[in-house]
Formats: structure tokens, sequence, C-alpha cells
């Protein structure tokens, strides 16, 4: 099997942009993506896309792979869109990396778009429902919010985790998405704020919840023999995992853990022949502050319900045990649903190339991926490791 | 790179089933693939899923990859839903392949599912729509018949192609619908009736356009060493292509070609190392009868401009130079967007293995598939041999 590279990443400003199209905000990130090339030798095609979106809010919402290629110079080349919900990108990624492996594939990139803002606020809610099961949760009027509060309340039940453990994430992705120059929300927040901010769906408040987000970003995953095209300095794709569950909340075992997330990772973990105590930073699915504590458990960074407490006293932080999000996360970087994965890949990108500035984890050489669609019906997990 | 062999395939009856779910659809051909499988030691494990449909008219437009493997003994397998429009399920193919030949994975699934008359009648024209260029095409109320109406008028006008030439795609293609015990309509057609019957979208008559259908389509896709596992006569999937083009037709260089198909094809021989010469029958994508003469020139079973004649002179028909259709196309077997290129592999699953009863092509060795997206914006074209 040959190894992957991650030789080129780029992504758009995340924000509110509402005058953008699904296909000028992949543009974007596109442009940024083909600019972070050190040798400025590509042609600009790519053997083959996968692009992640879950399509609402777009004038195309179907065929759309064609559609975001057609904007470049890869016009032709094989594409297709991936949707799996806010996973959407995870997949693309892990598909684009198997088809490298394979021997199909030399040049691949694997992207994710989505424009939420545009849409008519009157369908938003329904729209953002469509990810979550029908038949009972959606159905029922149990949006998202609602679904991670039940995951937020048998948490606080169960391990004893508090609100200020949930606004410890919140204050730290805000002050790391203060220095992500392509952060939707760049202003930090105070633990007081966090506390005191209107209630959404009991216990999260609105400094617990991600935004509405547009936002494109994109990827080169080239095969190791044409890795020196491109770059001297690679970011190495060593693991990749991912897994389904069931997906509505009544039909798993457990309210307080993810299992798509234990499995993927699991697997992400194999295949790089690494350990959750190898990895230096982490950019986990975020969409809610509970999301990121139950997420650092599940992916083994720390035992089952020491996620708040590690939260609170500092070690998801610089000079933590492990960096997570240090790009702001979900929480404050933004949330454009099928663009998020594509988009931790970039932090990644250069955190481990450390081009990362101001956001720079000292000394990071192994990252890794987590993201949901969602609330845990579908996970991909990948590991990443700078050229040593 | 290791081979890929089909070892069982199944198809729900595809029709207007308003009463079944997409689920149950995809239940539906679950179960028959399964019921396929000559050794039946399988544990109904899949190592990894890759499901295409467009997603209209179900009750999970988001996420749905994990709802239809949640039915399953798969439960918790990485799924992931494929998108390309009526494509989508070629490209799911695709994906699976790539993935069993990359060596992460030796047991996949590769299937489609639509559920497409459930849906309110209101919606499905815009539905139907959004798989073709918005900006240009269907703003303007250029709907699919229109689009295919324009390729035929051009194909008239370069070739002399004429409304019999059309006729006898439909007339060939019921008749080879009727024996498929399968196929939403099982009625032969006369020419006569064919050509008076009420105009679409001129040239195109009723019977030049597929119907509106629900259903689903399962393969199973394994690593050459498990396929004794399965099976002693496995289908052997030799050649993969792939290719996108411009979503609206006023951005193509020609609309008496689709140039995607062209492409496509160019690499599935290829990798198989075979020409059109070698190939005994084809299911290609007769949403209307124009796409299939126009998917033999483009194939490179006829010259350009001669697919019309070679249809009349029955030339695509049993005893012809190469079977098109035996199982009826789209045109009668029926066309459930996501789940017709599926479907097309589960009839060349049966014609390679001397299991297609009424419909058998005599000494049926190589086959090929054809899956097209809007009007050709998308295109997976893949080849089968039989066991030698």
């Amino acid at each position: 099997m040959r190894r992957v590279a991650l030789v080129a990443a780029g992504m758009s400003d995340f924000g509110n942009r509402p005058t953008m199209t699904p296909a000028s905000l992949f543009r974007e990130a596109w442009d940024r993506m083909a600019a972070s090339i050190d040798k400025p030798a590509w042609d600009g095609r790519v053997d083959e896309a996968w692009i992640g979106t879950v399509g609402f809010g777009g004038h195309q919402p179907g065929n759309s792979a064609a559609l975001f290629l057609q904007a470049t110079p890869s016009l032709g080349a094989p594409a297709q869109r991936v949707e799996n919900a806010c996973a959407s990108s995870g997949f693309a990624i892990r598909d684009a990396a198997l088809a490298v492996q394979s021997g199909a594939c030399d040049v691949a990139l694997a992207a994710g778009v989505e424009s939420m803002n545009p849409y008519s606020r009157d369908h938003r809610g329904y729209w953002l429902g469509v990810s979550g099961d029908t038949e009972v949760e959606r159905m029922a009027g149990l949006t998202f919010p609602g679904v991670y509060a039940l995951m937020a309340r048998a948490h606080m039940d169960a391990y004893g985790t508090t609100g200020e453990h949930l606004a410890a994430v919140s204050v730290k992705n805000h002050r790391n998405g203060a220095r992500n120059p392509h952060a939707q929300f760049r202003k930090e927040i105070t633990t007081a704020k966090a506390l005191s901010s209107p209630l959404v769906a009991d216990p999260l408040r609105l400094f617990d919840c991600c935004g509405t987000t547009d936002g494109a970003a994109c990827l080169l995953l080239v095969a190791e023999e044409r890795v020196g095209a491109f770059t001297d300095r690679p970011v190495w794709l060593t693991g990749v995992g991912a897994a389904t569950d069931t997906l509505a909340l009544h039909d798993r075992r457990s309210l307080t853990a993810v299992e798509a997330t234990v499995r993927a990772a699991r697997a992400a973990y194999e295949t790089a022949g690494r350990t959750a105590a190898d990895v230096d930073l982490a950019e986990v699915h975020d969409c809610f502050t509970i999301a990121e504590l139950v997420a650092v458990e599940d992916l083994g960074f720390f035992p089952k319900g020491k996620g708040g407490p590690a939260a609170a006293e500092g070690l998801l932080d610089h000079g933590g045990d492990v960096v997570v999000n240090p790009s702001g996360g979900l929480k404050a970087k933004g949330h454009p649903l099928g663009a998020t994965g594509a988009g931790q890949a970039v932090e990644v990108f250069h955190q481990l190339r450390g081009t990362a500035d101001d956001r720079q984890v000292e000394g990071a050489r192994v990252a890794l991926t987590h993201n949901v669609g969602g609330s845990g019906a579908t996970c991909a997990v990948h590991l990443w490791e700078a050229e040593p």
C-alpha cells in the first residue's frame, strides 16, 4: 500500500458570507490550496476529486462535484460528492486516501463546501435537522441542540460534569479562534460570559453551540512517489479509520460515549501504529462543547468521565497533555458542515509544518482529526505526521 | 493492485412503490443480494459500504448511509453516501472497487437507493431538476426532457437520426423489460404506439422517456483472496473509468456526443485491456432513447451518427453486434436515480453467470455498464468479465 501525503491545503474564510455561492467559496479555498504549494510547477490538474457537502443552501444541490471542478484547471476529472452530514469531507479524505493507496490515482483532491447562510432562514431548521434521525427524533421536534443536551445531561449525571467544564471548552476555543485569521468568531470570551449566555437547550447555552457558517476547504493528497514535485515538507497521512452507528440516540447503548468515534479511532491508531499518547494536537468535532469533552474521552486522551476536569485544568490547551482545537474548533473557527472535516486538516497542515503563527503548537509531530456526522451516526478519524 | 470480483448482487423490484421507505427498499435488495451467494456461510458483515442516492423523497435526506446499514448485520461498519445525480451508484461501485484494490477493505458493499414516488408530486419537478445546471438551464425552465430534446434535435440535424430510430430503442427495451421479473414496465410496445405517443419535448415522445421509479440494488465486491468463500463463479470487475464535464449544455463543445462518456470509457477499456469490440453486452444509461443512441456511439460500439441506423437494424438487440440493455434499461426496467448504476451491475451479474433466464445473452463473456449523472456532467463506466 502506497504512502499518502498532504502537500497542499487551503480554506476560505469561514463565516457569514451570504454573497458567496458554493462555487465561489470552493474557488477561494482552491486558490489558497494552490498557493500553499512550495514548488509552484503544478498545472492545476488532479487525477480525481472527492468533495463533501451536505448541500443545502447551495443553488446546485445535485451533481455538484462537477460544478466545483468546472471552475478549475481540473475540469473533466472524475469527481464525486460525498455526503455524510457534518462528516462529509472527513469521508472525502478517506476516499481520496484509499484511491491513492490503490494506485488508481496519484494526485487526489479531498474537499468540502457548505453555504448555509444564504439559504432561507425559514427552512434552515428543517435542513439542519435532516442529518439527525427522522422517525423518532426530528419528527418529534428534537433538533441537534436538544440531542447534544441529552448527551450533556447524561454525562453530567454519570460523571459530575458541570457547566463550568463546558465553559472551559468554549473559552479555550474562542481564545484559539481569536488567533486564526480565517475563523468565523475571532473574539475571546470570559467564563462569566459563557455561563451567563442564554440557554439554548438545557444545559447547553449559546456559547456551548457552534454557529452557522459558510466556507470551503481543499486538500491535495498525493502518492509518495509524487511528493517531491510539490514540497520537501509533506504531512503524512498515516492513520485512517471510520465507523457508523445508529442514527437515533435511543438506539445507542450509551449516551455518554460515541461508539463510532471509539471504533474509528481504534482503526486509525492501528493503521498508524500509534496510540492516543503519541498525539500532540487534535482537531475534534466540537459542534457543542459537550461533544469535545466526550471526544477527548472516546479518542483515548482521558479516561471516561475525565474530559470535563481535563478541560477545566487546561490540559486541552497549549502546554497541556494534548492541544485540542488550536484552530478554534467548530465553536470559534466555524462549522460549515460539509467543509469541516477538510478544514480540520488545513489546520493540521499548518501545525505540522510549523506555519500556524500565533496558534502554533510547540513541537507538534503527530496530529489527529475527528469528524462526526449527526450525533455520531458517522465518524471519520485520521492521523497525520510531520516529515521526520 | 488486487483484483476485485462481484460475488453477489440483488435488486428490489423496480416500480411505483409508494408504501416502501428507502430503508425497506434497500433491505429488499440486500436480502436478494445475500440470497445470491452460492456458499451461504456469509455472516452478513461488510468491511465498508458506499451507497448512492440522490436522496429526495426519502425521509432521511442527510446521513442516510448509516441508516441503511442499521437494518443489516453490518450495523456500525464505515459507510458513506455518494451523490452524483443519476450516476451516484456508478460512483459507489468505483469507490468500493478502489478501496478493495487499496487493501483497506476485503468485502465492500456498493449499493444504490431511490424513493421517488412517495414524494409530493408538487415538488418532483424541482427535485429532478436539481441535478441539471441551475444558473442557465433550470432557472430558465429547462428540465431534463428539454435538455435531451436539444441533444436529440442536434443529433437529427447532424446525422439524420429519426423518430423511428428513437422508437427502435424504446421497442427493444420494452421487449427486454417484459422478460425481466423486476422491471417497472413489463409490456411490449409497438413502433406505431411509440411514434403516436404524446410529445413531451419535441422530438421526444412519451415512450422516449424513462419513468419515475422506486428501487434499490446491492452489490458485494470482494478481494480476489476472498472470492472462494462466496462462489466459484465470480464476475470480475476488470475495468474502471470515470469523468466529469460541465453541467450546462451550453458550455459543452458538442451536443451530439457526451465527452464524459468518451473519457470514462477510454479509462475503463485501458484498465481492462479491452476494446469496444470485445463487449458482448452493455447496460447503458437510456434515460431517454436518444441517450442510448449517443452512448453506443460514445462507447465506441458504432461510429458517430450511426447509432440510429444500428438500432433500427437490430444491431443492439439479441443476435446483434452488442446487446444493449437486455434488462430493459432505464426505459423499461426503470430509473430509480441513485439505484440505477448498481442495478445495471445486477443485470450483468446474471448475464455473465448465465442466469438471466429469458433475457440471457448467448455466450456473454464481457459486459459494460455506463451510468450518467445529469446530461453528462458525471459518468462512470465499468467493464465486467465472466470467470474464464
